[in-house]
């Protein structure tokens, strides 16, 4: 599309016979209702056939709008970020919006260079999927005024917008289905205490605990220091070689689950038969894993698109009500949870 | 960082002590280098402070250029993309580009409305990795002069850069290691022929058959609707409908690999002991299913960031000579395939 460059929209009205303010509104996503549905499709038939590039620098210093949005999250790679970037996409395409991702690996370097980065590009906000709960970068953003959005995790005690799953709702959801499977003594491999989600899990779940009329005991919680699969394997560990006492594990994440069900099969301990397992997700393919595992659903796609909408409002209305959404997670029951084991009793099948 | 719009470059300059070109080199990625590095530091830690926002758009339309890169990928939930887009991202970060990431679903119209979104954000170029061997959109890109590659799947007769990998290298290492197994009679469950990525595996799966001194057989060929696991399924229980004597299964993709081992199980055949299988790709988590996928490893990373070299290439030169990148798969033995049950035999004990 670099060819051609001195095609205008006059070019374009001429050949379609229509005015060129028509080409202009058939063009733009945010005027294009105003033009008949046939009109739009044959201007855009013809810019095309024509090469015409639309002059949308020109357009952006005049509006100072760049109808982009930084997106920034800790790794392409870890499967929770994905939908949550279709999400967001499904969203912008109807709005006319760009996402322009950036990755930061949880470090604070890399995410110094990709907020520069996205500053240069202008773009008009952000969604923000790596805040730790004490962020600088956060704080920054809202004091300079930028439009900003915290999808997934978010920060203590600020007036930010945000989209967050309720862990409350399903740390609970979770401890009630291991009590109904006879389980009373449930052990917790909690996420990192930096991030909202490993902290605001390990607090619902102590307050599960205590609510549900199990026995709070501190000793049966074990926190990770990063949600990886290894850092499970690690805490998981530890847990063992403290206790052995528990019948079931809720873990941070479904990574972590997999670490602690590692653990556990190298002690020779099987999961479900010994020990349930609940991960916390609902990544790809857990389904597919020796033992398929239960765990929470998260509704990733809608929460991007949740954080699109918001950020969008955000933009248009800079001075407008904060809005927090709250989605609620789907507890999956599969093959890592079953019914406990008789308490000092010996082994018993699963049934699950 | 919409705050302070009206913060120049002048008031930099002025605060840190030095000149506004000065300045404007240290804030441009591109002239960065000519700087001392500790200035380069200071003038962005003043232009943050003060909340300088660049004038990127009068920037890209006195140059007409926007730095930005189109890249068209079927679907980000497919954990193929993920590590190319890194490999891109880190490559561009170098080089002051960014990357514009859009979904096509493999569906033409999502397609049309993402490349005009691309058109319209007016990028310099496009990274696609959505093309079939017969593609309008590449073929009407590159009539216009686009600066185009194409990864991972290719087009066919097209004078256009491109990174894949080698499949021809690839297939044969997977026959070879189950020729090392004692098998002989080896099926193909191929992906769609009129992606690059199906059609030359199978290409490649026909003639290493015939290389390698196996009798070709067309009916142990049977190709899926598409790369996904339930099409794995489908093909694999078309297969055995006609023929139950091949002992092993080469199959397109991981995705395709899943699918056949689900239908071999429910036909009370086990992998390997029964059948093996390989896989290609080694998508996160099959070295963690039952059994353990033996595959073919691809370096996703590098293919983006080899992609991403080569659109900056060809932006730059677009008259250069065409670059194609090949690049090898590794074959990662796994549990999904065993020694060959004797034919016409009894089933044998796997021991792998």
């Amino acid at each position: 599309m670099t060819a051609n460059r001195k095609i205008t929209i006059r070019d374009v009205a001429e050949r379609v016979g229509v005015s060129a303010s028509t080409v202009s509104r058939a063009l733009n996503v945010h005027t294009r209702d105003l033009i008949m549905p046939e009109t739009v499709e044959r201007v855009l038939q013809v810019a095309r056939d024509l090469g015409y590039q639309p002059n949308r620098f020109a357009y952006a210093l005049k509006k100072r709008k760049s109808f982009a949005v930084g997106v920034l999250i800790p790794n392409l790679q870890d499967p929770l970020f994905p939908p949550i970037i279709r999400g967001i996409e499904h969203v912008f395409n109807r709005s006319g919006y760009t996402a322009v991702v950036a990755n930061t690996d949880d470090d604070a370097a890399q995410e110094a260079v990709a907020l520069e980065r996205l500053r240069r590009l202008a773009v008009d906000g952000f969604i923000v999927a790596t805040a730790l709960r004490r962020d600088v970068v956060v704080e920054e953003c809202l004091r300079q005024g930028a439009p900003l959005v915290l999808v997934n995790r978010t920060v203590d005690s600020l007036d930010v917008d945000e989209v967050v799953t309720d862990d409350g709702a399903g740390v609970r959801a979770a401890i009630e289905h291991l009590i109904s499977l006879g389980h009373r003594r449930i052990a917790h491999v909690a996420g990192p205490q930096d991030l909202s989600t490993g902290y605001s899990r390990c607090r619902a779940f102590m307050s599960c605990v205590r609510d549900l009329g199990l026995e709070h005991d501190d000793g049966l919680i074990e926190v990770a220091a990063s949600f990886r699969l290894l850092e499970g394997q690690v805490a998981c560990a530890r847990l063992l070689a403290r206790r052995n006492d528990f019948t079931a594990i809720v873990a941070g994440n479904d990574l972590l689950a997999l670490g602690c069900i590692d653990v556990l099969r190298e002690r020779s301990l099987d999961c479900p038969r010994d020990v349930s397992v609940v991960g916390h997700n609902d990544m790809p393919m857990v389904d597919r894993m020796p033992p398929p595992l239960t765990t929470l659903a998260i509704p990733h796609y809608e929460m991007g698109a949740e954080a699109a909408r918001s950020v969008i409002e955000r933009i248009d209305n800079p001075a407008g009500a904060r809005r927090a959404v709250l989605l609620r997670p789907k507890l999956i029951v599969r093959k890592s949870t079953a019914p406990a084991k008789p308490a000092g009793g010996e082994t018993q099948k699963a049934t699950a």
